[in-house]
């Protein structure tokens, strides 16, 4: 992990702009943190695009920090200013076209766009954790927050690192990572837009059905893919607050 | 009204047993309430059974006194010491012979249990708000909160004064309830216990589309139907408070 710059986007938040490998990213730490006192950390996840993304991630960065926890992101995969990768670009347009058409993308589609991307986000994720535990700073526990759904179902499978998943379900879900989330046991917090535009409501409670968690909550709000309430980022905070936080041993 | 009884179930509650007219009833205020100060109401619904429901009723009356407002509760018609309605104990018996035979009632059992309560819970209810909102100490704004959610949907449709609704999605719903939701405007915090053993899921999911109300929200979560966590009497709590609070104006 190369550290390219350090900045206070308030006086509550330290900012550092990083690489690991060709991968550009942000890590978020309270102001008021001390390095001997190592942090729980949150991986706020986003749908591709750290450009745009980012007046709402760094707003996701300081409710995080409110809760006293360090925060990261990275690019996904053939987004943002990575280079991109033919197949997940021929399946994008394939997915638009059917949605400019007024469809929605069958599973065929979905799968070939959704599955490369979560086959080289979630180890992508894992360099993160690997890279950021070695330092003093950050001492987990850790959480997986945000989209795209199908990568946290995956990483809260495979990645025993992370405790407590807080999920979008803003986009599309591939059959498979139905079949995946049987396996998930972590506490689970899942946002759905009741009305968002492109995505499959259906789907969505299937996957919620799916998960093998024995603490597992729905949240579903009025609106469409943008229009998340800013209570329902309040509830999703307390649900890491519980999860996350220091225990008192 | 006619108030029986008053006592301190702990030090922060003052708890009145009342009738109105036959209807036993408790009402319950903060006991740092100033009479000069009128609260808002939370009207603690429940599915019958004064007796059996008072711990959880008094428990939900501490955590409505910790927001700084009144509760008050009644008994359901042909429930608990109320006398019993031939027409609803026959549909009651016809529910639990279904449901002990390992069936889900049909929409015409469930048509004939819950509309007879409907139709008479609400304007008790009404009554009840008639009143309490004449006496000083109580002001509104008035939210309903609990199950059966056939009667707070109907509250919620033909009465003004309630103007916020925290429903339990615990009961039997009937279709007509469905067509009556698409008229509330208020908003609504909808709780569904995602494995509740004798309700209809996908019922429940239906009534909670057809809400009209511009903010809704449906907070699933894992567990049968007395298995609501601890969390989600919380976040209930804080959209009370958002909607019952007084305005600084």
């Amino acid at each position: 992990m190369h550290f390219l710059s350090e900045r206070r986007p308030d006086p509550g938040l330290v900012e550092r702009a990083f690489t690991l490998a060709d991968i550009p990213g942000f890590l978020w730490m309270p102001a008021s943190a001390k390095t001997w006192a190592p942090l729980p950390l949150v991986l706020l996840a986003h749908p591709g695009g750290l450009g745009p993304m980012y007046p709402r991630l760094l707003a996701r960065a300081r409710a995080t920090a409110d809760l006293g926890f360090s925060a990261v992101t990275i690019e996904l995969p053939s987004n943002g200013d990575r280079p991109r990768i033919p197949a997940i670009e021929q399946a994008r347009a394939a997915v638009r076209e059917t949605v400019t058409a007024g469809g929605l993308p069958g599973d065929d589609v979905i799968d070939s766009f959704i599955l490369p991307l979560v086959d080289l986000a979630v180890p992508e994720w894992q360099a993160v954790l690997d890279a950021l535990l070695e330092l003093p700073e950050f001492g987990g526990p850790v959480g997986y927050s945000g989209g795209v759904i199908a990568i946290g179902t995956r990483l809260a499978n495979v990645e025993s690192r992370v405790v407590a998943a807080g999920l979008f379900a803003g986009s599309y879900i591939p059959r498979s990572i139905v079949e995946e989330a049987r396996h998930v046991t972590i506490p689970l917090h899942v946002l759905l837009q009741w009305d968002d535009e492109g995505n499959d409501r259906q789907r969505a409670l299937e996957l919620f059905d799916a998960f093998g968690s024995a603490e597992k909550t729905l949240q579903a709000n009025l609106g469409g893919h943008t229009g998340v309430p800013s209570f329902a980022g309040e509830d999703a905070a307390r649900f890491f607050f519980r999860h996350l936080k220091y225990s008192e041993a």
